[in-house]
């Protein structure tokens, strides 16, 4: 039985021919191509959605090793495959950080020069100053230190700001000023002017965020999560907003997506809300498709893969 | 008689007294405390304002040397006083570079990543996705490369943007990748994805934003006027909006100021309208002190001026 390429990624159809002529000894079908005896059959999943999680919970996935995923975290994979040792995911973390950082750093702007507040004011024709800030020389906090913590911090450094950055040994990465371990970012760094989540989920991650560490935030910082929604205690944070010990949120991911309608965050006035789009690239079949393309040569070449392989210790 | 140091802008109580320590020999005096009498007698202006242009008109500047004027520009002075041969004029032009470039970045990502949209349908709880753009590889067009214009190419470059300056040599600067002379800029380089002007107001930048430049546009860029409003024919910009020669325009500056509240800017959906704010420091009173401070040191020390003086033939 010849094994199976599954693709629910975009491609263009010279992607399609270029898997093809990589891999000539797979079938290679596009997911609504597929039927119930085709999933125990596929080898290589290429994008991954719920319904693929459904057909392959009912079906099997017996011959299932690799699954690229078209987003940075894997927490939207079903457990039983993350722990199964016979399936390696790599994920697609490298292509988000440019879109993430420049949305991060749209979120800092706004308020930083108050645009947000001048586009309201438009249609009062309302000709006067609101608050100013600048960047140079205050303190960015960012909880995640891998491929989009390092791109925030490299653009961070170019506008002026102190970079800190948090990960899990607290060794040094480039573009950070300086590094620290997860238990000391939350706990130690009291003073920064700008906290970025960019933290991945899990267990470790989840709600974090809470009083605690609002409270001991000394700068009224402007709090921006666009790691996971589970890092954030929803209710903690609008206190903390009214309390005046975080100044502002920017938030574009959630406890529950879509925010459902009557959750608060919608129309706080010291909040932000985007839906899950920082990571959305302009042209998403080329960049996603030039990581897929170099993992499946090494797998198709030496059963290898090339580039971000998922750690399932980590989890990303 | 003793001379004058008449003071217009926010000075702090210590810097009124380091002033006073500087220049002994001279009676510092704030706006306010002036009589008409004491304006033949000034030597030193710093800051400037409206009403000063009036006083000094009635009353006579037969001994003013020196005007550090607050702004970056010098077209708020007389023409009368700028001429005058016995009159230097510094300005603030370093100060500015910083939340100027803030802002224009604010202005592009706001559009590049649709942040205005999400704001506005933070009221309708409307969770979906807008149009999503990136940076890296987009050409940048900078009208006018001194402090201004290189802070924004820097910013531009650590974002992966391609960028082209224009100054009247067309002589090589620091961060752009290309600089061409002003003829050039105006109608050599058509294929910008985003165009922003940071032109002092001279008579050589009066209405050359107009249809002829704009039509000339391929890529449908992003226009970003932080320089002076004149520089813009508003009718024709308005066209070029219309007729999709330009995406969208972000506008800090206008023929006349405030605008008026029947101009058409003030409620176009593909405007951004700020109130002259882009080049408003955080801490206005310490970083203009650091100029005058400067230049008033070497003034009293050799009768010299140390930094920002401006040029009487190039009006900047």
């Amino acid at each position: 039985m010849q094994k199976i390429i599954a693709i629910a990624n975009l491609v263009k159809d010279w992607q399609f021919k270029d898997i093809q002529d990589i891999a000539s000894n797979y079938q290679v079908k596009r997911a609504d191509e597929l039927t119930d005896v085709d999933y125990p059959n596929i080898e290589i999943q290429y994008g991954w959605n719920a319904d693929l999680a459904e057909k392959y919970k009912m079906n099997g996935y017996d011959s299932l090793r690799w699954i690229q995923v078209q987003f940075a975290g894997i927490n939207q994979l079903p457990k039983e495959i993350v722990t199964d040792q016979n399936i390696q995911i790599t994920n697609m973390s490298g292509i988000h950080a440019t879109p993430i950082a420049e949305t991060v750093f749209g979120y800092i702007l706004n308020y930083y020069r108050s645009l947000h507040i001048y586009k309201a004011r438009e249609q009062e024709k309302h000709w006067a100053y609101a608050k100013h800030m600048s960047l140079p020389e205050k303190k960015m906090l960012i909880f995640g230190a891998g491929n989009v913590g390092k791109e925030i911090a490299r653009i961070g450094q170019a506008f002026g700001l102190e970079t800190v950055g948090v990960n899990t040994s607290g060794r040094n990465v480039d573009h950070f000023d300086q590094t620290v371990k997860t238990a000391d970012g939350f706990k130690q760094v009291t003073d920064a002017n700008i906290i970025v989540n960019v933290l991945p989920e899990t267990d470790a991650t989840q709600a974090v965020f809470n009083t605690d560490f609002f409270n001991r935030q000394e700068n009224q910082p402007l709090f921006i999560n666009v790691g996971r929604g589970s890092a954030v205690v929803d209710e903690d944070l609008i206190n903390a907003l009214e309390n005046d010990r975080i100044a502002y949120a920017a938030l574009d991911v959630f406890n529950e997506e879509p925010l459902p309608r009557d959750h608060p965050f919608w129309t706080h006035e010291k909040i932000d809300v985007t839906p899950h789009m920082t990571g959305q690239v302009e042209h998403f079949a080329i960049e996603t498709y030039k990581i897929f393309h170099a993992n499946l040569k090494a797998y198709a070449e030496k059963g290898d893969l090339a580039v971000n392989v998922v750690s399932k210790e980590k989890g990303y």
